[in-house]
């Protein structure tokens, strides 16, 4: 994996970064900006994902229908996600049309109309979204579980709640889009075929402005075990477990994210087999490796029938408990060739890469070079997990469960 | 778009297609075989699911265990999916492991150890996941759909019935793999980093047999417009609704395709535009092309509260009807943009391009060159696309809708 980290910053501090990719026609970007659900002032909850709609109808020079023609015209695979703490923009894109997009991006960073009535629409939308997470049990767990497992605000649903979404006012959003589209701390990526001297030309004339960083030092800690069940009249008990785990920059990322990949990483793996292939307990199980920036868990989550889903979560936190006790070989050796083979498809994604290096540039300050991921993999052994596992014990378990049945937590 | 199709022939009429990939380091297959769901005798549905499971539960030499951990040794990343008519196995992995994982694929596909008691787990596992349909109505609305709008037992859901997947057994199972792994009409594509040459003398070894081709020559009919509704107590009514369109062998092919993006394609697109920017009435809607290789349609799915949904389906309706009233050069061109963009995205990866050479073959006997499919897209106009419309109107709509409250079909 030969691979060459492009990187610029822009005299207000944004920064730029690149990752060129070999015989590609594809480009994709990613530009964050810090303004993700745990940014928000108390009360405004669900405010980015109204944003991240309204921000789109209508932008400089073009009304709501022109700038959708104008995005459309030029095949955008666009997405936008609202995570905890930085606000994504980005789209995929033939890579001839790159400085036609980057134009347009800016418009609607930097001169959204932000009408009112258009204001409602995307209020209303992000309401019904909202309403639409009872009908999907497995999602609306796993948003639940995440909200009880990180501390306030850290864990918020971007979704906010309906009471939050209903006092929402336009004056509100747009002094949050003001105050929160801060490009001195915002975070570009670019990946695939492209020009890094014409782009940062583009970005500097576009994006230099005079904003003012803002630092947080919060410090954070996880609120601890509990466990919450939500009734619901479906057919299966959707369970969430949550349990703590070391962040990225900690030196003890890889051996629990080889940890994981133990419990979960293939068939061969320790919940597969325990929950699914011996015991037929329920057809879907797996876990996670999650982070923020301050903290991380591993996340799993099972779909189980009422009468055996009270079976299922003790199989799963027996396992969780039961990694610590000792590890073969064979499953450090299948773990880290999952891992190793995960990394190899992700390297081969404009749009996987133009994510991943705004991520690590994020959580770390720096790009990870994919020679050094792979490194470190290989360099975990079942010795190192152990160790990793006796001072951060698998415990502590967040619990969630939705379905028409409560269970216990042994 | 520079590419080579490689293909070769096995004796027995296996299809062997290649597309080399410049530049990655992964590689993937897909072997593809006639066991899809409506390929099986009446009274089994769910058979090829659970036979997807039970044949990955030891083979050859290895127990389940054993097979799991060669599997996973490998680090491949592992896809198994029922279609209509073909059952496919597919794996993504680093190119150099690519015969170790050819070798496993040959055991799980001519030497599964089909023992009784796994035979019973993946039965119980293929009732489990059954029963969880009930708690994911989007999915839902959509098997039920395509159940609906094509004759049986074409539109099949895989999953087939609990009264089928109880009585199964493992004779009839087993007789079914028997009898429809046949190898003579199975089609195995490879994309990504590969020699063709040990490819073709590796599965030349693994899967020569005396299996013989079995031709059907069935000729369905779509059952006409219905409507059903299934009461469910959720937050959202799913309303799910397909129209008839050509297939992949039709010379209009491409005027279907760029009629769906004009409805549906991107964010000014005529449903986005219409359902959701202007009147605000539900937060996720879209269409898209689906297609077996006899029947096609386009399928339409929203997912709105229950006080809209009638006004959701009556504006869906409305906007499927009116695109045959006419079309602006501009939603053309954004349309063929769109579709476009997606192919070069598409032909970056090789798992997507090693399930679309196969899918190629089944459906058309060839490979289309990618060159051709982005000449075909651009060659269509706004009068082609009314042309074809005037001769097959988007009507006789297939409505089914779950939730809280029926609807009308206008």
């Amino acid at each position: 994996m030969t691979q060459r980290i492009d990187k610029f910053v822009l005299k207000n501090g944004m920064v730029v970064l690149g990752e060129p990719m070999a015989d590609v026609a594809s480009v994709a970007f990613e530009l964050a900006l810090p303004c993700g659900a745990s940014k928000l002032p108390p009360g405004a909850g669900g405010c980015a994902e109204v944003i991240s709609d309204w921000i789109f109808r209508g932008a400089g020079t073009r009304t709501s229908r022109e700038l959708m023609d104008a995005l459309d015209g030029l095949g955008l695979q666009r997405s936008s996600a609202v995570g905890s703490a930085l606000f994504d923009l980005g789209c995929a894109m033939e890579s001839q049309t790159l400085s036609q997009a980057v134009d347009l991006y800016a418009d609607v960073v930097l001169r959204p109309r932000l009408e009112a009535d258009q204001f409602e629409l995307s209020r209303e939308l992000a309401i019904q979204e909202l309403a639409g997470l009872d009908d999907d049990p497995r999602q609306n767990v796993m948003l639940k579980l995440h909200e009880l497992f990180y501390p306030q605000p850290l864990g918020a649903n971007s979704l906010g709640t309906t009471a939050e979404l209903e006092s929402l006012t336009t004056e509100t959003a747009a002094k949050i889009i003001k105050d929160k589209f801060r490009l001195c701390d915002a975070i570009f990526g670019i990946a695939g075929k492209y020009d890094f001297a014409a782009v940062c030309e583009q970005l500097s004339k576009l994006f230099e402005d005079n904003s003012k960083s803002v630092k947080e030092n919060y410090s954070y800690k996880l609120p601890g075990a509990k466990y919450v069940h939500h009734t619901h009249d479906g057919a299966q008990v959707h369970i969430g477990l949550m349990t703590p785990a070391v962040t990225l920059e900690n030196e003890n990322y890889y051996n629990a994210r080889v940890a994981v990949s133990v419990l979960s990483g293939g068939m061969s793996a320790r919940l597969f087999t325990e929950v699914r292939e011996k015991r037929g307990l329920c057809y879907a199980v797996g876990a996670s490796y999650h982070n923020l920036k301050q903290l991380a868990g591993i996340a799993c989550y099972a779909g189980s029938a009422p009468d055996k889903a009270q079976e299922t979560l003790d199989v799963i936190i027996a396992e969780f408990r039961r990694l610590s006790k000792g590890i073969s070989g064979e499953e450090i050796a299948n773990a880290k060739a999952g891992l190793k083979s995960s990394l190899i498809m992700h390297s081969e994604s404009s749009s996987a890469r133009s994510g991943g290096i705004v991520t690590d540039h994020y959580l770390l300050g720096r790009v990870r070079p994919l020679d050094e991921i792979k490194q470190k993999i290989e360099s975990v052994t079942a010795d190192s997990v152990l160790a990793y596992l006796r001072n951060n014990p698998f415990e502590h378990f967040t619990v969630v469960t939705i379905g028409p049945k409560e269970l216990k937590v042994n």
